[in-house]
């Protein structure tokens, strides 16, 4: 982690612990370089992060102002691969259906760039948050850049073994989504039935080279699963 | 329009115009810096942008690279209130039911922290695109923040006008949604049945003095309607 990343992280860390509601006034940029001890420039761009996050907003030659915090129990839409980090007000599990190597689908190949023999792991596994169905997720992993899997790493984040043991640096992704119309085969996972709405969202995710590592397929249920997106005109 | 941002919107024309596949390498900055005449700071700030926007990415020590450009009839999901700046590419319109001047409803005043005997005006209106029904949109605007709207700029694009002509300058929003079924209400609205499905995102507009002025509620034709996202880790 960047220096000025984890300025970020403990001026954040400090707002949630204090629960300092919206529009309370943070200290100037002055005072933050006297309280974390570092440089102008690594606060300017804490700050910016920070801003981009949803966290603060700056008002210039006014002040730093605390955002909204988000609504508890809503997902962060645009984070929502770290399911675990990001529920972290609410115990979250996966139950793990499969974990198979397979030849990719026509789909999945064009969605990864994957060459004509290449192969993927393929994972099926329900999401739930205290207990409740909030996905159907099946995802493709490809063989040649995540080498091993198991039913162990799918039970817990994949996300965090990727970065972490495989020293994979997730760079970007593309989302697609729309509300869908559940069918026959998905609509039991999540306890509903065939015709019941979903929102249905599909993901790739680069690494910073630029290169698409994962294709995700997330069916959440309608009433379970809900979202926020903070956004910055900046 | 700051420097950086009109150096950035001509990086993109230049993508977009010479249709650039994903990973075509671009000029390093050194090149960027003689080709637009600027700064190096202007560069730099330009391609953090467009990293941000999702138009570029960048690899450290090797080069400047084109991200999947977004796919034809996709909506910016984090550029939505644009309708028509993000829909471009395909003729979009307004059917405009009502811009009328009322008392806020419990919901609609929590959301814009609207003072006891505050007024808004309430807009209700079809989001239509190339003839098709892409949403049912009920805003609701503080009287007090925007102090006139009527039904020829319903017609058209509120936000330009809200920031071309009242200047008020749109610091930042947050957005809330899930997939929803239809009720008998507003299913009509949308062609649809009762029961069918539909995305309802709800978003908050806020000023960049942190103030709201915009309370929306868009349900999204499941069939018509799809967005995506280009998220960046930093």
């Amino acid at each position: 982690m960047l220096k000025y990343q984890e300025v970020a992280t403990k001026i954040q860390q400090a707002i949630y612990e204090h629960n300092l509601p919206k529009d309370t006034q943070l200290p100037n940029i002055e005072g933050l370089i006297q309280q974390y001890q570092v440089s102008r420039s690594t606060i300017i761009k804490a700050l910016n992060r920070l801003e981009r996050h949803g966290v603060i907003y700056q008002i210039q030659g006014s002040g730093i102002f605390v955002r909204q915090p988000k609504k508890r129990g809503y997902l962060n839409f645009l984070e929502s691969h770290g399911f675990t980090v990001d529920l972290n007000d609410l115990p979250g599990a996966s139950q793990v259906f499969n974990v198979d190597v397979v030849q990719p689908s026509a789909k999945v190949r064009e969605n990864l760039h994957c060459e004509d023999d290449e192969q993927v792991y393929y994972i099926k596994r329900l999401r739930l948050v205290e207990g409740k169905v909030y996905g159907f997720e099946q995802s493709y992993y490809r063989k040649k850049i995540v080498t091993y899997l198991n039913r162990e790493i799918a039970e817990n984040s994949i996300f965090s073994y990727v970065k972490d043991i495989c020293k994979i640096n997730i760079g970007f992704s593309d989302k697609y989504f729309k509300a869908i119309k559940l069918d026959e085969e998905i609509a039991p996972y999540l306890g509903l039935n065939p015709g019941d709405p979903a929102l249905c969202v599909e993901e790739i995710f680069y690494t910073t080279a630029g290169e698409p590592f994962d294709f995700s397929q997330i069916i959440y249920h309608y009433d379970n699963a809900q979202f926020y997106v903070q956004s910055h005109s900046k």
